[in-house]
């Protein structure tokens, strides 16, 4: 039997518990053993709770305990689960995690410790939810050169971008009724700028290159300025808007990475991608493009992710995961060269300074919208910058296209 | 350094020396150590070839050589394939294969003697080409219990489906064309009447149930019958047509499976998937939905699957994969009593008689399409066929729709 510590018993922790209670069975036959978990971590109780019996307040209880193996680290927060996770894994505990905020910050340091102590540190749950993505990248991809990775990472907003869409409805109405609905935070700002999307496209990033990927170097927009007219325009031109996590390589350990609101047309498997769902968009040398799809975000996809990853550290005692992510920064190049199109709205007075400016462009017009839009040439996005500060008072807005 | 031997030279296997080659210095990173191809076994010889020099004929000379530690099969077929494979395997050699007649025929025996031998037998490339579907299943969803697995898994009938329906052709003329492109076998018959994708549904369906699922017990139905008319009538419905390969538990160690051309409507994830690519759609009784989508198929993405294996059995080395498909056979239930909705076409003449038999239908009329065309209810194959059959010369088709 090998006994497991759950730190912290929030939607992500209750998850791991139910997975691993009902489907027991199988997740011994998987695990080789069985999987019990001992200790329940949390400053509350939970009276009532069927587990209230193993809700312990003192993690010293955990870490000092030779019986526990594998410690889920599902708190979130890069406080005291940053210390726990390096006393668990000090202790040669396995570590399986879903704190996306963790493994951005500090993931070669705690990779690094795993190794030398012989255990894991395992993260599949920290990105895309419930989606294999990690493993996959880590495990599978290993004959690829993986060339760039577009994700929607992000499944408040997808929820949000989607409703817009369907519904022609605004931002904040939109916003208004999810957080009323559960389906977003009552302070939304760390889904709504893309800071979540941005953790984890620097995780994958970070797994692309083999070197680390600093988040906050990465330039990162939300999506609080897309309107319902904007998706009116979009929509005639064939194309949806959604918030994408993207990560290039464009030399040896060199990348572009960014968050950005961006069009995508109908023809881009991103494209039905839509309400919480999440998928990861990768490119290599040899595969081409592959797609990994799935529930982002939710209690038990994630918690299942997690157990998948306690069930690894049980067929592979003693042993430490694979992971190619130095503590070594990788470079990362400014957006300013990036080139691509834009998608551009301007209003009507605006035409001729816009045609001035941009050359032969198609105006697009749609019922409720003010103006018209039209997509740029290729232009870095210095160029495109310079160019639509000088339309003045007749730029209504724009949004970048993902070819 | 770690010897490898390549069967066969056709596509797969010279994909896997490139893939090799071209992406050396990282495939050698991750496996820890450098990977070298010593031979190259077929029947012919390569004069010119880059590697001519590694060529050789005789098996013997790669299971008798000490230094050799992983083989890759790509030869295909069930005859020396299979006879090569055990072989190596008995020799302590992991065997990486693309070839899903032999897995799905004999893989529970294959997978036995790997672990008897302390070595792998891997076959990620066997199902979806490039795509990771494989290890997913058997090492990251370990703590799901997978409920249904849907795949659309060979990529020429995929191809020749989305040209009649972009094209508003015929199978045969589509057929005639994918065959002058190189797109489709002279003889293709394994392709177009489902036995590829029958092969690797069983192999799906076995690791889903970790029980053997025998390919010669899948109802297989392929795609010679669907007609420009059909898809005309199934878009004025919102739908497209795909043939799918589906699997389904229906109980401890049971299932449903089948392979067969299907109605799905815009809204369902494998709608997006066309041309070569495949997808396979899992569902999970934690996950909920997940998609893995790619290249189905072709050299390198094909290729880059068995390196991944390659690469894998260079890491763990004395070590055995994990694969739980036990030789005992799964129990698969007759499709008789598997309801579904039908997608019917009938001639204008037998409106009433179709009415009677089928209640309040909606008819459906398309330019140039004989008929009318309705979606029935939810009713068992067996109701269904009864029905249909006392429509009598009034029946022009009938398609399942796959909700």
């Amino acid at each position: 039997m090998i006994q497991v510590a759950v730190l912290g018993y929030g939607t992500v922790g209750s998850g791991v518990v139910e997975v691993i209670e009902r489907n027991k069975e199988l997740v011994n036959k998987k695990s080789g053993q069985e999987l019990n978990v001992k200790y329940i971590l949390d400053l509350w109780d939970f009276p009532g709770d069927p587990y209230e019996h193993k809700v312990i307040h003192d993690f010293e209880v955990i870490v000092s305990d030779p019986e526990v193996k594998i410690v889920c680290e599902v708190m979130g927060g890069v406080g005291a689960a940053y210390a726990f996770t390096k006393r668990a894994l000090s202790a040669g505990k396995s570590v399986c995690t879903s704190n996306k905020e963790l493994v951005a910050a500090h993931g070669p340091e705690l990779l690094a410790l795993a190794r030398e102590n012989h255990c894991h540190y395992l993260f599949e749950a920290s990105v895309g939810g419930g989606i294999p993505i990690i493993r996959p990248l880590n495990d599978c991809l290993t004959a690829e050169r993986i060339e760039t990775i577009t994700g929607i990472l992000n499944g408040t907003t997808n929820y949000i971008l989607s409703k817009m869409e369907n519904e022609g409805a605004d931002f904040a109405a939109v916003l208004k009724k999810a957080q009323e609905k559960g389906y977003a935070e009552q302070n939304p700002e760390a889904d709504v700028e893309g800071y979540d999307a941005c953790r984890k496209i620097a995780i994958l990033s970070s797994l692309m290159l083999g070197k680390h990927v600093d988040y906050s170097k990465i330039y990162t927009e939300g999506i609080t300025k897309i309107t319902a007219q904007d998706f009116a325009l979009a929509g005639k031109m064939g194309m949806s808007i959604k918030l994408l996590a993207m990560s290039k390589e464009v030399g040896e350990g060199k990348a572009m990475a960014m968050v950005s609101p961006c069009l995508i047309s109908r023809e881009h498997p991103l494209h039905m991608v839509n309400g919480v769902f999440n998928a990861v968009f990768v490119r290599g040398n040899m595969l081409g493009d592959s797609m990994f799809y799935g529930r982002g975000a939710g209690k038990l996809p994630t918690a299942s992710a997690v157990v998948g990853d306690v069930i690894e550290c049980a067929r592979t005692q003693g042993k430490s995961n694979i992971c190619f992510w130095d503590a070594k920064e990788a470079d990362l190049v400014s957006i300013d060269e990036i080139s691509r199109r834009f998608f551009v709205r301007v209003s009507d007075a605006g035409e001729s300074q816009a045609k001035e400016l941009f050359g032969d462009l198609e105006p697009v017009r749609a019922d409720g919208a003010e103006g018209f839009a039209f997509l740029t040439e290729q232009l870095t996005e210095k160029a495109f910058a310079e160019k639509y500060a000088q339309l003045g008072e007749y730029a209504l807005g724009r949004i970048r296209v993902e070819d």
